[in-house]
């Protein structure tokens, strides 16, 4: 029997609806497959601003760090949103993130067959999109410095932040995407702003310099105004993609809108060392919060993700996947992915179908 | 007679065959309309390069400044893009926004309903989307210093960077935009990363400050990761949308090609006064260079842009606009719009065509 800990972030909004469900996946499944686990859930964001004062209490990064993979269902709300800065939900994700040096952030945007109608792209278009974004998630303009509000020459007031990325960071990076690239199609996207900012030049340099070490992989570069156009003509051109930290966010919810698929969607974050970080791509959804409404299908995928990429444990991760599929299959929809002809379920109910094809 | 001297800047690839094409348009619809042109043709971008070995030569900009307006083909391609930044096409581009100080470049999105099924996005998406997206165009971290390569703490090498904004660029682009949505739906959504970055902290500050004098105009900000989602999921939502330099270029491409309409799109350039800078926002396209196969239409719309804006020449401009739709209605096209039922031609032929209708 293997036997892990988990540290359960249910956060704000819907993240304890869908959390619990995703909880109620990972005990069965792992009792199926021989995997036991001990939770322990945190506050972070919103929920531990109103309890302690702060978006990440001290108590949350130590557990986070001590434990096997940390699942977080999603933060903030209208809230919180005119909070100071060091008193945001979303700073205490950032200073999660950047806690658990969790540099590598994997977004897949994968169209679900059963889904493809609910993509605002036309079918031909939208069908068979299987991309996975790679983004940097420790690094560039969200955490550079120097930032903050300022005085310029004229005593006119300023806000700036720097854009900046060190050597080892795009190796690690880029060395992470060759890897996730050569086990899928083999083609690596490089986006970059190359022919206008330096720290893209820079980028560029050291993913070519890379390649060398990668000659099975097709690696291509694209500025990312272009990325953001082809993303819609024709998003089956990609397979892997790998970029900073601010393009990588605006490019993998494209992506993921992109599928229609949005309430499906997982997401890993992933470092060196240390445990993993889970969450589905979308957000804390606070006008649905407590009606039970949430559709919990990313969450339970980001928990097969957390097994499959944070534990080792394929198996269990397959079984989970298979289990989404086949609650799909049977036509159980909340009401984000519902189309005529399907059945409408709440968040608890969906739960309880995705445990009977576990 | 009204008399204006225009800047033509022909640039690289079909650069030249659209501004043409372009040329002849201007002065039809100008003998029209009473108007006179001196035309002066200048260097710009990798033609500038090779001739001069600068990519945008004093001669250009000081001639440039001297006149009413400019007009722009396209500039760069695969020949230059290895060159170093201060030689490269885009450089000469970015000098020349500067030169002229147009800090608002307005991109207007619009589905052509002649060319709805040419959109990836299905029909009743995209049919009637009509959004402008002002773009501010000389601040940023296109220009902010420092930036370049550097060394760390730990003797690493670095790539950065500089996002800023003092409160006068914020405010005048602002204020613009305000403007413009008031001669549109009266609604302006402001797009930045206001929960982490402090330049966008400071940006939603000084619009949400502006707003007071503009209570008619319905104001919205929205995270930038969100508006990439929201342009495709529903892009009828925004009528006129604000950003930085950065999302802007981003975003204004992702809109463009929401529409299916990228070879008709123009962009205009603008500052407090001194002439404007129009080009269509499609690239170079250097693999269809110089084989007649060039859409001029967005060349064509770009000068009907400086006619209204630049010029405050409305009839001619109406006349253009006019004869480019009626053209469409008479079903002729470029290879790129190109869709059973209508008429294949060139560009040539195309600009013949559209001086029938002028
Ligand atoms: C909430 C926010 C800080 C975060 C980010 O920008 O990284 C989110 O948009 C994401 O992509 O996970
Ligand atoms: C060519 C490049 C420098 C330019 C930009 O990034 O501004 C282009 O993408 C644009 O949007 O006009």
């Amino acid at each position: 029997n293997r036997s892990y800990t988990i540290t359960l972030l249910p956060g704000d909004g819907i993240g304890p609806e869908v959390i619990s469900v995703a909880k109620d996946v990972l005990l069965l499944s792992g009792s199926i497959e021989g995997i036991k686990y001990e939770f322990h859930e945190k506050l972070l964001g919103g929920a531990a601003l109103d309890a302690t004062g702060v978006p990440l209490p001290d108590e949350t990064l130590s557990v986070a760090k001590e434990s096997d993979a940390v699942l977080l269902g999603a933060i903030g709300g209208y809230k919180w949103d005119k909070n100071e800065k060091h008193l945001k939900p979303e700073t205490g994700l950032l200073q999660l993130r950047e806690g658990l040096k969790v540099f590598a952030n994997l977004r897949p945007a994968t169209v679900f067959p059963q889904l493809v109608d609910a993509s605002t792209l036309k079918r031909e278009v939208a069908e068979g999109v299987d991309l996975m974004v790679v983004r940097e998630l420790t690094g560039g303009i969200y955490f550079g410095k120097p930032r903050g509000f300022g005085t310029n020459e004229n005593g006119e007031e300023t806000g700036y932040n720097t854009e900046i990325y060190a050597a080892h960071e795009i190796d690690r990076i880029a060395r992470f995407a060759f890897e996730v690239a050569r086990k899928r199609g083999g083609k690596l996207c490089s986006v970059d702003k190359a022919n206008v900012l330096e720290a893209s030049m820079f980028w560029r340099k050291r993913v070519l310099a890379l390649a060398q070490e990668y000659p099975d992989i097709e690696l291509s570069h694209m500025y990312v105004d272009n990325a953001a156009m082809q993303l819609i003509r024709n998003p089956k051109q990609f397979d892997t993609v790998v970029t900073n930290n601010i393009f990588g966010d605006i490019l993998s919810d494209e992506a993921s809108m992109i599928t229609g698929s949005i309430g499906m969607l997982p997401s890993a974050s992933l470092g060196d060392s240390g445990p993993g970080l889970f969450e589905p791509i979308h957000g804390s959804a606070p006008d649905i919060a407590g009606q039970d409404k949430a559709n919990p299908f990313a969450t339970v995928l980001s928990a097969a993700m957390l097994l499959r990429y944070g534990l080792g444990e394929d198996k269990a991760a397959d079984r989970i996947e298979k289990a989404v599929l086949d609650t799909l299959n049977r036509g159980f929809r909340t009401a984000d992915i519902y189309s005529s002809g399907t059945k409408l379920v709440g968040c608890k109910q969906l739960g309880e179908e995705i445990l009977k094809s576990v």
